[in-house]
This record gives structure tokens, sequence and C-alpha cells, in this order.
């Protein structure tokens, strides 16, 4: 199964990253050596998914390290201003800040301590995606049709993905199910990064508008829908990309099951409800048109929030790394 | 208020069309004079919505006068196998055909005869416009805001629109409300005509994308959702813009009620319910792409239906020339 590998380390301790933002036309990888091309490419989203944003932003403290203790805070500090909801980015920084504190007053040295928890963090990530995959396939009946939305998959983790990971996992047992891949406006990362992604591991996927969502349920064959998540509420409640409240809906009005799945580092223990989640407002560019392009007419404002929340009660169950629990139970499993 | 008037005749009887297409980049009229011309003109959406077709289709017979009967006939025949959904293309048809005959019978010219029933469909679509806006203007609140899909304003009629009509009836009082616009992808005919229409007109809208549309009624500021309809079947279940039946369970689901708007020629007593009606599927590339950029990677398929079905117990009431009904009076309103 021929998976992409979004981010990497260079020989000499820089990040490589694949952009994003100019797939599938083109698979350019580019070089990040410096805190400020890290903190670019998350807020332009050449790198995106919330626990691939965690792992890309713990390597990027470790180019902040050979500025000592200070150049650590000072990038955490950027790195953490980036993009507000999802909840692994602040998850990652911390961890580094607290191995950076370690490794001072263990007389380490800051650069090699550093690069080791930011590979820490990325191993552990790629471990939690097979895990999901494991807890999640279960849930899938064999030659089933499921549906995603926006991309969870290998593009948006360190690993196989969160809410794409127990169709990778069954797809290597041959029993890969079929995806409906909704193109997930503005940014298209369901057209451009999940069929992509799909088509690529040899997983057959089909393509619709987001307005057709709750078309396609109502044909009665979709079995499940499988979602990820930027940050997981204390109650259950969940943000992710926009749209997937729309979903949940027809789900719910159709009997589809609807899975959240995402690692541990996705919860948020300290919000307690999904009116608290903080969610991203873009420009409105991203709305009125296409790279560029305008679309609309002239002078026509835009509202484009980046994601919403799903409230707990539309969620059947959320598939962690630890285990699959009922969304009110979510915030027992991280205590 | 300044609107758009998507046709019209030119001095020799030919159709003077803007092409919906190009817009807003391009406000380009095209001269029609054949048959031919007029079944392009609706196959590739240069002309759209279902009551505008319905005037354009009975414009495109005259064309045919000149060949007597059989040209008529023919040119039914070709007009009507454009568009398989919007039921006021054949009820235009059928009354050019009966005009056609009776002409016949009476030695009437059949030139005249056929310009005149085409004005008379046109004139009528237009009042009938006029009556919805009445009809319709009382259900929304003073200040209110309201969400659309699509286009069906002045672009979709040969009038000022059905589920627009009451916004143009409040505006013309300086009551108007403001209007929240899906983009309606595939071809974005909320982005590119309805929010070009709306704001030519004065009227105050913002864009969306359309998985936000369940996000932006959560919110708990709209008054109630205005859609339009392609047909409605006897039992009051409507066949709309992809996308609609995902309105209307947002709706339902935020208890916002749903007005279908539409003149009685979409009523479709014939067929007794939504499952019954033809849902045209459309080419995978306006799914896949835009303007023929394809934004998927290669090789992934797409399903795209270009209509859905809102069942009638989603419906809170239609609006209509004769009047406001509950859905399941609709067949008995057209008897």
């Amino acid at each position: 199964m021929h998976l992409p590998t979004p981010i990497g380390w260079t020989p000499d301790g820089a990040i490589r990253l694949l952009d994003q933002t100019l797939l599938p036309a083109e698979e350019r990888y580019l070089v990040l050596d410096t805190v400020d091309a890290v903190a670019e490419a998350i807020r332009s989203l050449r790198v995106r998914g919330a626990p691939l944003i965690g792992v890309c932003a713990a390597m990027g403290v470790t180019l902040a390290a050979r500025d000592g203790r200070a150049g650590v805070r000072a990038a955490a500090a950027q790195l953490g201003a980036t993009r507000p909801t999802a909840v692994n980015l602040h998850w990652a920084l911390r961890r580094m800040e607290e191995r950076a504190d370690h490794a001072e007053q263990g007389g380490e040295d800051l650069v090699a301590a550093l690069r080791e928890e930011a590979q820490v963090i990325w191993d552990e990530d790629r471990a939690m995606c097979d895990r999901i995959g494991a807890f999640g396939a279960p849930l899938i009946p064999a030659g089933a049709t499921v549906v995603t939305i926006c991309n969870a998959g290998a593009l948006a983790t360190g690993g196989i993905g969160s809410a794409l990971a127990p169709i990778y996992h069954l797809h290597r047992q041959g029993r890969g199910p079929s995806v409906v891949v909704p193109e997930t406006r503005p940014l298209l990362q369901g057209s451009r990064l999940t069929a992509w992604e799909l088509s690529r591991a040899g997983v057959s996927c089909t393509l619709i508008a987001d307005g057709m969502i709750a078309s396609r349920l109502r044909l009665g064959d979709i079995a499940c829908a499988l979602v990820g998540a930027d940050r997981i509420a204390a109650n259950g409640d969940v943000a992710n990309k926009i749209g997937t409240y729309g979903l949940a809906l027809a789900a719910k009005a159709h009997g589809v099951p609807l899975y959240v799945l995402a690692p541990t580092s996705t919860v948020d223990p300290a919000v307690p409800d999904g009116a608290r989640i903080p969610i991203e407002l873009r420009a409105d560019e991203e709305v009125t048109g296409w790279r560029g392009a305008r679309t609309a007419a002239a002078g026509v404002p835009a509202w484009n929030p980046a994601f919403d929340v799903t409230p707990a009660e539309l969620v059947t169950a959320i598939v962690t790394d630890r285990g699959v629990v009922p969304p009110h139970q979510i915030g027992r499993l991280v205590d």
C-alpha cells in the first residue's frame, strides 16, 4: 500500500515538507529550516490536519534550539499562534517546552533532546494511527461503503491517518470499503487530498459535492460516516472541518452511525463543551473564488469558518488509540 | 431596483439570451435563431431555472413555426429531451403544441399564433412571480436574515423570481431581508448568479460554502429558508437543486421554517411522489474540477445528480401564485 509521507527530516535536521496546497497537480517538497517558514507553512495550510500540525510544530521547535531555552519559548509562542482550533498543536508545543525545561535542568544538549522529543511525538502519532485503525476496523462491515469528509488520512497525521486508518487497516487485508468523498469546499481537501491518497493506495472512492451528502446517504447503502477531529471537548462535542455538523445531521436522519476517529492528543479536557472551542475564521477569498480567480460577484462578502462543532449527541462513538468510547466518556479516557 | 432580464426577443423574432455560464465575469447576450441553438443553450445551462427554461422552450418552438405543424412537433420533442427534471419545460411545450393544433384548425398564421402563446407564457410567468412575492412576503419578519440555495431569482424565471420574489417585494418597500447565499457547487449558481443579482439589486447578502449551511443555521438568527423547485409531486415532495435536501434537514433540526416557492406550472399532478421524479445525472467533470481545470486526482470518478428530493414532511409550506398551502395540499391546488 502506497501512502504519502507528508513530513520528514532532512539529513541536517531541517524539515522536509510536502506542500499540500499544490496537490494533486504537483508533488513538491519544501525544505523548512526556520521557525518563520514552519509558521508560514502551517498558517497557509501547506501542512494541515490536527495530528500532523502537532508533529510539524514539534519539529519546528527544534529549529530554534540552537538559540537556547529563550529561542524555544519564542518558537513555541510563534507556532502556537498560527491556528486556533486544533489542540494537538498546543499539546505538542507544551511537550516540547517541558522537554526543554528538563534538558536544561539535566544539562543535556538542547538540540539533541528536542530532536529526540519531536521524533517521539511523531512515532507516537504513527502508533496511535495504527491503534485507531485496529480499534475502528471492526465497526466497518465487510464490503461496506462509508463516507468521510475533508482529509483525515496519511496527509493529516504522522501515520496512516485517523478517520482513514480503519479503511487502510481493512484494505491491507483485502477487505477495504469503498469511500464516498465530499470535496470539502472551500479548500477541497476531500477532492485534492483524500481522493488522491485513497486512489494512490488502491482504495475505491467516489467524489461528491458537499451539497450531495444528504442525498447520497438517502440511497441507503452507506454503512457509517468516519470523520476526524481538530479538538474534542470534555463532554464529547467535536470540532472538525466545516461541513461535519451537516454530515452528522444527515447521518442522524438516516440512522447512519457517525464515528469520530482521533488520537487522544486531540482531546482537550480543559474545554468543557463545544461552545468554548475557538473556531478559526479564514479569509473571504477562500469562498468567493478558487486559486485566486474570483467566482462570486465583486464586493460580495463571505462567512468562512474553517471548522464547526458537532454536538456529542450526534456522535455514535469516538475511536481513539485507547479504544472506542461513547462521546460523553471521552473526558474520563484522558484523565 | 435593477434586476437582470435573462431573456428577450430580437426585433425579428429570434431569442436574445443572457449567457448565464459566463456570469458574473461577463454579461454577454446571445442571439438564438434555431431550435438547435436553443436546445444547446438549455442543455449547457446558458439558460436555467425551471420557470425560465419553460419560457425559453416556448420561445424556441416559435423558431420552428415556419416549418409548419411538423416542425413544431419536432422542435417540442427536441427541446423536451434537453433536461429531464424541470417539469415546466414539458408544461410549456404542451401548451405550445396545443396552441399549434388550435391555430391549424382555425386556419391562423402559425408563426403569429405561437409567438403570441410564448409571450403569454412569459407574461403569465412574470405575473406568477409577482404573486409569489406578494404571498411570500408576510412570511418574512421585518429585518430578518434568510437563507436560500442555488438561484431562484430573476435569472431563473420570466420575472422577479420564485424564492427571491418575496425578498424583492420587501426590498422595494425598504424592508428587504439580508440573504445568506450558499455557493451551490458544482456550478456555483449561488455564488455566480444569486449573489450577483441580489447585490446588483441592492439586497445585502453573504456567501457561504455549502458545507457551512448547518453551522450558519445553528447561530440561531435565520428566520426561514426560501427555496425554488424544479418539480413538485402530487404529495408535496419537492425536487430542487442538489443540496436543498441537506438544507431542509438542517432547517428542521434548528426549527427554521422551509418554504418552497414556485409557480403552479412546477407542480406535476401526474407524479404521485418524489421517488417518481426523474433526477438528472450530469458529467463527473462538473464535480472533479472547475471550468475545465481538474482539481481532483486523475481517474477519480464522481457522482453528480443535479437535483435532490425533499420529502413533503420537511416542507413548512409551498408558496405559489395561487396562495400558500401545506405541501400535502399542493395536488388539490392544481386540480
